[in-house]
């Protein structure tokens, strides 16, 4: 077996134990709290790990973009939740394609994008499920009321073509009670206004261990961050350095100064995404090594408050701020087991951008 | 013909007369000052363009990884500068493989580095050119001297399979006077030794209008961004807004509240790159819209401070604050002239990260 020793640097490591370890606690979370787990595979653009999540107990996965919905409906997945608005023609042509084949639900946050859709969709035999994405606090996407989202689910209702779905929102992180005091007004007014509220999800990674707070009012969970686990994650107390499943491999080339080693790292490597942290990942080997600054292909590591110093050819493992971007930037992650390299895999979904 | 209209979103598009504008001013400037020019090829990773470059008087190009180096060399390029000092047996004999099919020189700012190149490269009939690297001001890698550049270039010269090529720097942005006088006391110290120096190179974008300064005591100038230029380039006075040949296509797929826009371009489009700048890209036909955020789908536009707010479904191209990583994101760019999509190329050299 090729151990990690051998394997060319930069390159993405992918700790097989600590993925499992980490789909496992998910599903128990979910599992104990009532809630539906629908893992978003944009962290991982894996067919491999879509399917494990399913067969561990998840009711489907989320998906980002169309062009991941058709690499996971190639790969024999068959449900998923497009969390984002399809505008245009030429998306809900590729949309509908995708209705055809497998269980997909989609989302809307305005008049144009149901009426966009309610044009496409037509067959009462057979609807697009949509749900009302709802912005409870993470100012991104989604409608600002209550109001707002009981008439856009009764303009879905009224499409032919279209069905309700239910309520979807991404909240933001550590907002959790917000977000759920958000969705429990809106459920209020549903029920209200006699309207029937099939589903509300709701997720992520940073609130994983308040999943039981969010069950008090959603039906569905969508983490995606989990599976990896990164270096975000553990600055918000959703996971210990133990927990992270993905990183980086990368070799020391220069040692210009005492306290300044250079990796071959960069911003191509490690994505500059600091998610309001100091420095671009963590050196588990050097704890206190401060990587202070990126260029495209350098990693520029601030040594002065590490005793130790690694020296020119040495190999460390990184930490990156925040693994969904690292799977997007390389063709190929290595699974491994302790030191030995169990597979190569391509990452199907890297770049599917629209 | 097909239309920029006609493209699925978010996508990249490199308007070819502004490409052909910016190489011909680069290579005029470089001509005036007695300069070679060897473009790096990092900012396009097309073989078509670096080909054109040589074409228009470059005396070669400028890789920075090895995988960069083999795509090219692959592409029937046939003279290249790798500026990044390979270390390890693996990556060693990948460069010895390209050196014995192109012309092909590298970088050391260390004894390891040139005593690895030493081991490899035995041949006194066909050496490997090495140049020095030094840290003229930007902190990355480099030697720190001018007698720890003499003292390299003695252990270069000393190897049997090596050839001291001259000395290599990447000065930091706006520092070229520095960098000069840096390289110039260097050259007066070589010459104190009696030692050749064959060449200095230098760089880049942001101080292309000083190169005939540079030229003082460089004989070789690497710009890499100049081709496509972007908004940390017209920050830095180097560009104008319409010499800025790279846009990213993004259509508006929400308008959750009257000043806020959200984008179907997210990092995994513009990249997380600000450079020091405020946002994430500039939008000409709403200049005072600030990309405010980015998550890796969505772009979080500001609309407060502009008088006209785009509708959901319209289409915008956005400048960029760095080409260069955008490029590394896409599969594939799309070549327009005016409102045509002349052609659409793979981005052949995307991800080679090692």
């Amino acid at each position: 077996m090729t151990t990690i020793s051998e394997l060319d640097t930069p390159c993405v490591l992918i700790d097989l134990d600590k993925v499992e370890a980490n789909l496992a606690r998910a599903q128990a979370l979910a599992d104990k709290a009532g809630l539906k787990l629908r893992p978003h595979i944009k962290t991982h653009k894996l067919p491999r790990f879509a399917r494990r999540q399913v067969e561990r107990g998840a009711a489907g996965i989320t998906v980002q973009k169309l062009g991941e919905a058709e690499v996971m409906a190639d790969a024999g997945l068959t449900d998923m939740l497009l969390t984002f608005n399809i505008i245009g023609a030429a998306k809900r042509a590729r949309l509908k394609a995708l209705h055809e084949r497998v269980t997909i639900r989609t989302v809307a946050d305005s008049a144009e994008c149901v009426d966009g859709l309610a044009e496409t969709f037509t067959d009462p035999a057979h609807p697009l499920g949509v749900f009302v994405e709802c912005d409870t606090g993470m100012g991104r996407c989604g409608v600002q009321s209550a109001k707002a989202a009981v008439s856009l689910a009764r303009r879905i209702a009224a499409a032919p073509g279209l069905a309700f779905a239910g309520l979807m929102t991404y909240p933001a992180a550590g907002k959790y009670r917000e977000a759920a005091k958000w969705l429990a007004d809106a459920k209020a007014l549903f029920a209200r206004e006699n309207m029937e509220l099939p589903a509300i999800t709701t997720g992520g990674t940073p609130d994983l261990a308040h999943m039981a707070e969010a069950a008090a009012v959603a039906t569905e969970y969508r983490p995606g961050t989990y599976i990896y686990m990164d270096r975000s994650q553990v600055a918000a107390g959703a996971a210990g350095w133990d927990d992270c499943a993905l990183s980086v491999l990368a070799t020391v080339v220069s040692r210009p100064t005492d306290t300044r080693a250079i990796l071959d790292a960069g911003s191509k490597t490690l994505t500059s995404d600091t998610l309001g942290l100091d420095g671009f990942g963590y050196i588990p080997a050097y704890p206190e090594a401060r990587i202070a600054g990126l260029s495209e292909e350098h990693g520029t590591v601030d040594l002065s408050a590490s005793a130790q110093k690694p020296a020119i050819g040495a190999v460390l493992r990184i930490i990156p701020n925040h693994a969904c971007p690292v799977s997007n930037l390389f063709d190929r992650v290595h699974l491994v087991r302790g030191d030995g390299v169990v597979e190569t895999l391509d990452v199907a979904a890297r770049g599917r951008v629209d």
